[in-house]
């Protein structure tokens, strides 16, 4: 059966998280039943990354297999029809090798983090932001990225019901950006923990709002333990921007 | 009575505009109620700019008369309150001379218009840009802005219905940025015409698809009518940035 590789944008807001539940609303589950509609036979999806309940993706990789070749530019039309007014669209599709998976084969993740440092709420980006009524030391922040940057055990910044296999990680980039009255937070790996992005950007606020040293982060991510760290940055400021993967994955034969 | 200039954020989906309206929801409708609540007295609010249903501020400016004097911040925090859930933000409030006049006095404007042009309708930013399904020539259009920068008759360039006194205005600012994905055209002048800003920008997409040449733009320009522009731009792309004023009108005293 051919395989494609797609590229996914959703607000993340509606939904559940991407991971398939029998009763909630959840990207992965609008996607398959869109697909299934399209192709008219059951469609499994994977993705890149199983992003939580109301982070967005403007770059989530998928693969599926179709009963039959189609051409890219009508999955993507077609799937995005039957996906209505829901808030996810198929940005671009492409055929792939049989063996692409997109989740084993990713080279790297990379995430952006939006904080709106003032006092009034959002009212356009609503849900779309961490609104963090304090200001944010940006240079501080910035400074305080050195300590997290690199190979590390980063059990420290894992959520507690995290599964992965080993706690240590080697974080490639990690860097704030000021973008008019937002702060960015970039970071790029080969995969992160569970909460791993969040539970960062929770405690590099704490360095942010001056509550705490560069010192201390040392001493959070030294001590191995979750309590240790700040708290977990809300969802809805996350994006999953960018899967990447070897050229030679990406395109089939 | 001390007066008030508040900078006013909307996202202008909801909303029929910013005037005020006997049966429909407005801006200026939902502000001037949670003021009354904030202040216990009935409130007229006048702003820079009239926007358009659809249409979104960043920096709508307002001015309005409270019977008491109230520290900047509790109006702020009392009006944001009343405001609840509506997709209104008051971002900063001042007192100011009881001169001052928010339309009168501005001495510009500032807009930006959003365009994503790509075949995947959003998703994430659904009703906060122009959805442009064909690629657009950047720097035809960036080209083209040379055509309707500086002191022109814009007739071809409002809306049948403008009740401006003249159709002379002097564009001070015009130019194309990229933005990841996107392309912002930014525009300034002391004021507009109405919709002037949309039909440039449906114009110059016309330049950015190469239906048009500079010329062609340069001949609608001149034709001072409006049926030799191209179409009106869509709403939800524009965004009233910044209002400007003399640094004397915006302190009291």
């Amino acid at each position: 059966m051919p395989r494609y590789k797609l590229i996914v944008e959703y607000d993340g807001t509606d939904f559940q998280g991407w991971q398939k539940h029998a009763t909630a609303p959840t990207v992965q589950k609008a996607l398959e039943a869109a697909a299934q509609q399209f192709c008219s036979h059951p469609c499994e999806t994977v993705a890149a990354g199983r992003t939580d309940s109301g982070v967005h993706a403007r770059g989530q990789v998928v693969h599926l297999d179709f009963a039959e070749e189609r051409s890219p530019y009508s999955i993507m039309q077609g799937i995005n029809f039957h996906l209505g007014e829901q808030r996810i669209s198929v940005v671009s599709a492409q055929k792939v090798s049989d063996h692409f998976h997109a989740r084993f084969d990713a080279t790297f993740r990379r995430y952006r983090y939006r904080i709106l440092p003032r006092s009034a709420r959002p009212s356009i980006d609503l849900n779309r932001v961490w609104h963090h009524p304090k200001p944010l030391n940006i240079s501080a922040m910035q400074e305080a990225t050195q300590v997290l940057l690199g190979h590390h055990d980063f059990t420290s910044f894992r959520d507690t019901q995290c599964q992965a296999k080993s706690p240590i990680k080697t974080l490639e980039m990690l860097y704030f950006e000021q973008v008019e009255e937002e702060i960015h937070v970039h970071t790029k790996a080969r995969s992160f923990l569970h909460h791993q992005v969040r539970i960062m950007v929770g405690s590099l606020a704490k360095v942010g709002v001056g509550d705490w040293t560069i010192e201390d982060l040392k001493t959070a991510l030294e001590a191995k333990s979750r309590c240790a760290a700040g708290p977990t940055a809300p969802a809805q400021g996350l994006y999953l921007e960018e899967v990447g993967y070897e050229a030679s994955d990406s395109f089939s034969d």
